[in-house]
């Protein structure tokens, strides 16, 4: 079990119409997610709301700011205690046995254009042997043929410009590797979350997005941009791409600083100091287990 | 009361490795839209399962279709009573009041790249007094824009390129709508039924896509093609765009035959005979009436 | 007759294996453009070359730099004596009439694609009076349609983007301006020069992109972005758009600055001080004049 | 030498209001492909006048039609005695030297977006010895990216759409060939002509499309779709991309008829009979020996 210290601060300066937010800045609480402590501060004196999405586990803190400087804190201690397996174990799910909330992640979103990949990926992919190393050969695709590089993307980017310009930052290699894993039938979602031991050269702690893919009836991390480390990974919110998943949607004219965010792994009185490190083994934060499906009891 | 005998056959010829299908072609089943009367019939002796999506009603015809000819017949009798409701008493839903289920109806799909539209619905849209009014301004300006033609467009063509060639079907003319809706953070979902009066220049009656818009707390029909009756549509699925739904999602590869459609109002024993006819008010054939939001009952 | 004193100057560092360069930073010689004085001060000891393009006019510096710093300063006395004419009087050319050099004008280019605008086109201003009024009018609809705005439109950019997204800089009203002159069969080409009187707000003197259409046999200067004064325009390059006319195509790695540019009228012995104005008739400084087609004559 | 006889007959129906037409059937006469006798036959009574693009030898049939019926028969005896070397003795031309008539085919263009492929070209292709071997692999690259498919695509598709897709037909694979040649800074273009010796399956004789590279000086065929036997192709036109050159351009409203077109190698009764065959050679049909580029002759 690892026991995570989050520190999220974001700043906002409000026009004079105020402005309508939604944050996606909670932690997910799930079975092996665990926020065992969390605190929001935010400057002005507003009622807010905190909606769950029963679905995916995410939560919204929904609130309209007043004109003025805006200061959202968020402090939680998390518990991740994956869902561990041996990765080779990974199955994919055949399309009849998808339960019914997975097969959205099949279908093409704005940012993951799978439908026009699928002559691509079945050529690059559809001879490899089905399962987790399927999976992991097209992150490691994407790895190949994308550089990591700052500043060439931004919102309008999708798989295809990716896919084209081959460098981007790890919103744009989930959306490839989305895009292609979608193509073979193998559904895939948008992750993000808070990174964990990113290579200093990338800057300080900050959001990240990865992917998590459906394998034996439960969705796994993967890290196609590979810039940190997957175990230590707070996930926040999941859904078919970017345009589900944003730190913060606002309806109205703000201006923004960027996010300031710490996650340290702490000590925990029971456990000890456990620090993230890459493991070889499949990790799943996720609590959605749908029962098999099973035509014959129709 | 309107009542509708729905007759769907479809048709395909599977080959030597069968093929998976997700089929939506059962009516939904809401409170405004009754199915009375449904029957299946499959003309492979093979199981399958039928599972229903709470969120929309949608319902979905899963199976594995043996190699060799397939054919489906879907009959059912609809008992449709609209809610109804004078089209100018219908106002804007603020989003800090929009339930958390409606919002993903804001963002951007695959085929309707609301984020890109966002100066443009402004501009032309911004300033209209919100409401249904307004929503219908946004379906007229889209009706003057793009000429019903068929053949010009494909199952890529996205809101984007209809806006610049000005051209298509209904599936097109929805996605444009529901694009500029979301650009000016209107809820718009992409919905499919079967038409009713459609023009006969356009052919026999035939599958339709039409567009759902969120207003005071419910989901209403608007017919941007403007090629058939409100009124008499049944609807099928519903989604974030063509992307979720189709009334044949199939896996494997087969020779398809166009679907053969009949959608006739018959006479019921007691209301006896209405036909489907234009009308002012605003109709929804959905459940779906969340509570409202209240901030201070946090 | 207008005399301006023109000064580029362009920096670089060059990395170290060199690299080879384009300009078109010198003043194109024409009749009605005539470079009276320049000179070209390169701060490396090394060959070059200056390319004309005859059929432009466009001339064309080109030389191997050496690693380091690279100084380019071009400066030139340029006196401009348009070819002026009452611009009711100018009339569009039949495609049966246009000069084999000129229709290559009427076809999609990479940033331009009029292909996709033809349905567009037609309904906005087919039923317009041809002329020079029809061209004004396409001219103005862009400028109603698009907001000049920095920082938002890139290299990539194209007239498609800019149609959509409404906003941009002076490339793009050119673009999408050239995209649909060329939609409703009127020859239109992208040129490059330097701005003249332009609004302070946009920062200081510049590079220029304005647009060029074909009118009664010869090229008249529109300027659809309309942030300075056409008169001023010293004409650099032309070209079918941004793809062929860049004032430096650079092969190798370079770190740029800025360029810095002055262009300024100054007192001719002779005509004495004429300052560039906003003047009703249409301007041309285009050399070419092709002979009439003739069928007949063939 | 090879004697072709080139036959090709064009069928339109004008409506009421005629049409101007700009066909490119003829074709090109150089030192290398000599049109010894040809013939052009229309069956409406109207001048008509041939242009001749000095730039490319592409000529062009010029006419207004009238409403009605209208068949154009084109028919040539061509004799080509291709300017051959031995392939591997090619080399690539660096920017430096390369005449200024030559560098617009290094840009971007409609259908060739070459700027978009630069990072993907440097990768794979970067590393390769220049000369006429990466230009080769170049093509193979292509050749397997790609499937030869028919109508998948259509007018709008690019490069890029080919390079995602990987299907299409012999102006696909072309189009994605030259923008992966430009994006290394090897000029290359697009050239019309008539097929010969195709693979059966793919129907009869028709027009095709293929690349002209420039190495060492000249520009050399590749064939990328590599449908046909290059000796045998008869040289129509060349352009930037396919917005440039169409064997007709019409403006009006017509109804079109497949081209029917024959090309077979004949009996020269000096050379005798030689039929197109596959040879390792490289092949040239162009005229353009431009000067080498000398600095320092400035």
């Amino acid at each position: 079990m690892i026991k995570l210290n989050l520190n999220i601060e974001i700043n906002y300066l409000i026009d004079v119409n105020g402005a309508d937010f939604i944050c996606n800045i909670h932690a997910a609480n799930t079975h092996y997610q665990v926020v065992s402590m969390e605190n929001l501060h935010i400057n002005q004196s507003i009622p807010y709301r905190i909606d769950k999405d029963l679905k995916h586990g995410n939560r919204y803190l929904r609130f309209t700011a007043l004109p003025g400087p805006l200061k959202i804190i968020y402090t939680a201690t998390i518990e991740v205690a994956h869902y561990r397996i041996r990765s080779n174990d990974l199955m994919e799910v055949p399309v009849r046995n998808l339960p019914l909330s997975v097969i959205e992640y099949l279908y093409p979103s704005r940012y993951c254009q799978s439908d026009r990949f699928i002559r691509l990926a079945i050529k690059e992919f559809g001879n490899l042997p089905q399962g987790y190393s399927r999976v992991k050969a097209i992150q490691e695709w994407v790895r190949r043929q994308v550089t990591f590089t700052q500043n060439v993307s931004n919102s309008n980017t999708s798989a295809l410009d990716t896919f084209i310009e081959q460098q981007g930052i790890c919103r744009d290699f989930s959306h490839l590797m989305i895009a292609l894993c979608r193509a073979v039938n193998i559904p895939a979602r948008f992750t993000t979350g808070t990174d964990y031991g990113a290579n200093p050269c990338l800057g300080p702690p900050d959001f990240h997005a990865y992917v998590e893919v459906y394998l034996s009836g439960r969705w796994y991390i993967f890290d196609p941009s590979g810039t940190a480390i997957p175990m230590g990974f707070i996930r926040l919110g999941t859904g078919r791409d970017a345009a589900d998943v944003s730190f913060a949607t606002i309806f109205g004219n703000v201006q923004s600083q960027s996010p300031i965010i710490h996650a340290v792994a702490v000590e925990d009185s029971k456990f000890g100091f456990v620090a993230p490190y890459y493991c070889e083994e499949a990790l799943s934060t996720d609590d959605e287990r749908p029962l098999p499906y099973n035509p014959s009891g129709n």
